[in-house]
């Protein structure tokens, strides 16, 4: 099945990225924007066909290696393939 | 309202981040993966309140500045903010 994880920065951290992107909107004329921010995303295609078990495979995933998680928050979302 | 939007590989275009991510976690004993993509996700809260004026300045965001349609795709969620 597949997962896809979305990796987002929690509130209060700082995102220059997403500045930038707000500021470079912002000058080709795009106005009303609030706020900009940039996460990842991160589409992994597995074998495991149990949902449960995909999830928490997933879930070590972020921990380990894909969320640093004193700076970030992520959400995963399954689909069979 | 709040625009998600997720920008995308196209399918073919090789991702070398992926492929690292893929590997990283290979290296951490996650087997049974048979790709990984990397992706963007562009969080923006817009002042505009009717949802169809607002899908289509996020679409023109798209293509002007946030995905690279040569080798990306988009799409956009819309949520009430």
């Amino acid at each position: 099945m597949k997962a896809l994880v979305k990796v987002t920065l929690k509130n209060g951290v700082l995102d220059p990225q997403g500045k930038a992107i707000h500021q470079a909107l912002g000058s080709l004329g795009f106005d009303g924007i609030d706020q900009v921010r940039q996460g990842k995303l991160i589409e992994i295609d597995l074998n495991e066909n149990d949902e449960a078990k995909a999830h928490a495979q997933v879930e070590k995933m972020c921990e380990k290696l894909l969320a640093n998680m004193v700076i970030e928050n992520y959400s995963i979302e399954l689909e069979a393939s």
